[in-house]
Parts: C-alpha cells; structure tokens; sequence
C-alpha cells in the first residue's frame, strides 16, 4: 500500500486551501502515496468551487474512518468549534483552526498513521491571536515531538541551505549562536543529506557578519563559535569548511561547488533560497522524529482567495515527502 | 577635454593591480576618459610583466606633472616609505601604501583635478596593522570628505540597491537604525536616481527581521522605525512602499517592480546583488561631496598574483564612473 500523507491545510483565511486543491489535481502530482488533507472540509468545498475543478472531497470526523478511494481526497475535519472568516485577514478563529489540523497532523505521525505530513502556510499572528505563542511550524513540532534539535532545511534542485536560528528578532541572533548550536546544525545537515544518498556532504558554512567579520574587524562570532564548530565538524569526519562571506558563498553552491550551505539567521539563507528557487524550494524541518515538508511561502493573504495563488511549491513539497516516504 | 578619473590600485598583495591592468588593456574599455592610477609603479609594472600585456606605464610622483599621453597609462606613484610584501599576506605596508592611495585619490577629487575615483579592493586587516582604524572606503571617504551621509549603493543592470547600515557586526544593526538614518537613505537613494534619469523611482525598503517582524512578533524595529521613514518619505513625495519581507522583494525588483531596494545591513544587500549581478555589480559610494565608483570584491588573496583575477567588475566601475561624469 502507499504511504499516507496528511496534509495540512493552513490557514483558512490564506492561500493554503488554494494551492492544496490546486495541487492535489494537477497532472503531475505522484501516484505513488495516499493524501489526507487535515482542514475544514467547507473551506476546500469553496475553494474547488471557486477554482471551478473537479474534485471529490469525502469528509471524516476521525483518521480510524477514513476509506481511501482513488476517486476522492480524504478530508481529515475534526473542528467542533464555530469558523467564521474573512479572506486575507488575520483571525483568532483562524488561529485556532490551522493550529489544530498542524497539532492533528503531528500527532498523526507520531502514531505512524501516516508516514509524513506536508504543510501549507499559516498566519503566526493569527496563531498569536488565538493564544498560540509559537515561532510557526518549527517551533511547535519542536514543542510536540519534544525535540530541541529542530532545524529548518530547504531543498533546491541543486543545493541545500539549512538555518542555525530561525524566527527570532535579528539582534538577538548573536545571542542564541554557541559552537553547539552550530555544529549540532552541521551534523543534522550532514546525517540528513547522507540519508538522501549523497556520501560525503560537502558542507559550506556562513559567517554572521560581514565579510565573516574579516578578521574580527566586524564582529567577533565568527571567530568564537563558527570556526570552534567547524573545526569540530572536520575533527569527526564531516566535511565542512568556512565560515564564509555570505554574499558570495551560494553562488559558489550554486555552482555546484557545495551540497549544503549552513546559514546562520533567516534571511541569510532565504534571500538566496528564494531568489535562486522561488517555486521550487521545498522546506523540510530535519532533526525531529517525524518527516515534514512545507511550502517555503506564506499565507500571502493579499492574493487570497482570488484563485491566482501558484501552486508549483505545494506539489515540489508533497513530491519531496514522496521522496522522503520511499527511500 | 576627457575628464580625468583617478584609480586607486588596491592592496599590492591582492587581485587590484591584477584587475586594473586587465581593465586597463580590455578592449571594451570606454575611450571617453583619461586614467590616472594612483599606486605602486612596481607592482603594476610586475604585474603586466607576469599577465604578459602590452601596457606602457608611466610614473609621476606629483599630479600637476603628469602629462596625459595616448599610448601610456599614468601612474602617480608619491609614497617614499618601502613597500615589501608576499603576495596573498596581510600586511602593515601594503596596509599603508593602499590608504595613502585612496587618501590621494579623494584630495584628487575634492581639488577637482579628477573628476571622480574608482577604487581597486583593499584590505581592511592590513589598513587596521598600519593603524587605520577605518571600516573600509565608506568610512575613510565619509571621514575624509567630512560627510556622515555617505551610503553604500550597488547598481546593477536591472535595478539599485542602497544599504542603510555597512560594515558593523551584525548584533549592532538593531541599535544603528532609527526613523532618521533610513529616511535619509531613501532620500539619498532617490535624489542619486533621479539625477541618473529615473524620473519617480520606486523605492521597495526592506523589513530588517524575518518575515519584516510578522506583525511585531519577531522583533519591533520594523514597526518602530522603518514604517515611519516610509510614511514621512511618502508624505515628501516619494514613491517608498514596506518594510517588505527581504526574502521575497529582490525577485520582485529582478523583475522589474522596484527601482532601488533599500537594505537594512550588509549582507541583506549584498547577498541578492552578488546572486543576481555577481561580476557586473558596481559599488557607487552616494551622499559625498566627490563622485567615487568601486569593484564589489575583496582582495581575493586566496588567487591574488596568478593571473587568474576577473577584472569585468572593475570595468563596470570604470564605465560607470565614466557615465557619472558625464552626466
């Protein structure tokens, strides 16, 4: 049998339900695994009707319920509580909803009633509104799997970027970096991208501070806890080197000179992750003890709603959990 | 008559005397200008000896007595003290001799005896071993010519890029940016747009954290001090729009929605401008009383003195200084 995999529908308000639908009916999506879209069956009910496609969506109150026929998508819709909503805007209601079906889904894997789950974006100050302080998916995964070594890593056709921090202020980034924290990132990174069959990573890892600090004129964190972290690396086999310029070390990965390159804050591995694979870049949380992939866009509520929503990073992230789920 | 437009030869120990010569004898190289390089005879003399070109150069130790001839580059060469160095080393001497050049170079332009400067990449270590505690070009030049207005600017084929904060360790960006350093650059960057044709530029001003804050929820500067700059740049009239997420703007200003980026620290600038225009990019040094055009490399010194030096962005400096001129 195909692996399950539950996907998340996000935010209700958001883009989420759009480019679910949308990728759950494009030609292309693989054959080779069974969905269970974890949402509100009312909101996917609209949104196939706004987009005008033809897709059967067979509504379960519980995962024990669910009869998987190839000629309907499972919808996994526990809710209870009231959804009311309007597109593109933040709401407690909102929050509360796409909360539950990324908690549903994780609890999900952690039963293995499904091998993987995917997640389409929600609004974190929605998550805010209804009481939820998490940082988005990462921190709360981290949170449900009782795991601290989450890590957010993101897949290009060519490289792979992974980030030491994540969703914090930038000023407190120097802050959170120890040689633990970054090695700890390196050896993730290296351990995962062994599992995806590359042999010897080649890993390249980024300063903090501008030109790597050049010599400590710009900042000492390049020198006391990058290089400490990296000579750790090299000590125990894992070929990792740096730290880098930032402004010029992925290109030189894009180039194919690097498998993976080890950023130190959010922006830093972004800008180039998007501007090199706007579309296709899958976001895959490594280091927990269930598989996650994700789109690497948010709700992007100021398209919502109007059915012009790209759906080509929804399907690179259900194709890459394929993946993941098969090797 | 031609104007004159000074260039400073870098660091003798890295890829500048390498990138001027090769720019120097390209034969795209505009003919609507007359070179003075400011630099060791020496090095450049050795360094046209191993590329093997064709280059007559001529030395002159003061600017009046340089006689500008056709089939000769002129070389101010003015510093008595010795210069000996490795190549690819930092050094206090090579520190010394590359400060002086750029000091010359900026008393050039400030006398209007050139009509603007292109700089060759220095090294910031060997300027601090010779005590110049500087942080580079943009501090000495800001320093030099009295001004605390100078920005770093990029120019790329396709749009510009203007950075608010430079060459500082990355946990002090936070405490650099108030409502009144980014205003002023947006309106730096503006008026440098306009006086280059671009009649009502759009200005996109990046977030500074991820997501731009996501609401205040990863940091406040966003809130606190970006939105108010774009709200008093749009009340003088200028089209300013965000704080935009910096990981999703760059794409939209490639494709042409944004005449200038405004960056919020270096490598949030620098690291789109390098993916996307790594050889073409020119570093243009705006808010000076001088008009100063730069390579945006460093000294390479891991290749420095092989002969292998790209030097197609110190002809982008060259050609752009050039248009600047002659405006």
């Amino acid at each position: 049998m195909n692996p399950i995999i539950g996907i998340t529908m996000g935010d209700p308000a958001g883009v989420g339900p759009e480019v679910v639908i949308k990728a759950l009916t494009d030609p292309t999506l693989p054959n080779t695994f069974s969905p269970v879209v974890i949402g509100n069956h009312k909101s996917l009910m609209k949104t196939a009707k706004i987009l005008g496609v033809d897709i059967k969506l067979d509504r379960f109150r519980r995962f024990e319920e669910i009869g998987f026929s190839k000629h309907a998508v499972s919808v996994l819709d526990t809710c209870v509580s009231p959804l009311y909503y309007e597109m593109g805007k933040t709401n407690q209601s909102c929050g509360e909803h796409s909360f539950m079906y990324v908690t549903e889904a994780v609890q999900l894997c952690m039963k293995k009633q499904v091998a993987a789950m995917v997640t389409a974006p929600i609004c974190k100050e929605s998550w805010h509104m209804a009481g939820h302080v998490f940082d988005g998916h990462t921190g709360l995964l981290a949170h449900l799997t009782k795991t601290d070594t989450g890590r957010m890593m993101f897949a290009t056709e060519l490289f792979h970027v992974i980030l030491v921090t994540t969703h914090l202020p930038l000023k407190n980034v120097s802050s959170q970096l120890s040689i633990s924290t970054i090695l700890q990132t390196v050896e993730l990174g290296d351990r995962e991208l062994k599992v995806l069959g590359i042999k010897n990573p080649r890993i390249a890892v980024c300063g903090l501070n501008p030109h790597a600090g050049e010599g400590g004129i710009f900042g000492t964190e390049d020198i006391d806890c990058i290089v400490p972290a990296i000579q750790q690396a090299q000590y125990s086999g894992i070929d990792a080197s740096g730290p880098y310029s930032a402004d010029t070390i992925f290109l030189r990965a894009f180039k194919g000179e690097f498998d993976l390159v080890v950023a130190q804050y959010h922006d830093q591995g972004l800008i180039p992750v998007k501007l090199l694979a706007f579309d296709s870049a899958v976001n895959i949380t490594i280091g927990l003890p269930i598989t996650r992939t994700s789109v690497d866009h948010g709700t992007a509520f100021d398209i919502a709603g109007k059915g012009i929503a790209n759906h080509k990073n929804m399907l690179s992230a259900i194709e890459y959990a394929c993946r993941l789920c098969n090797r």
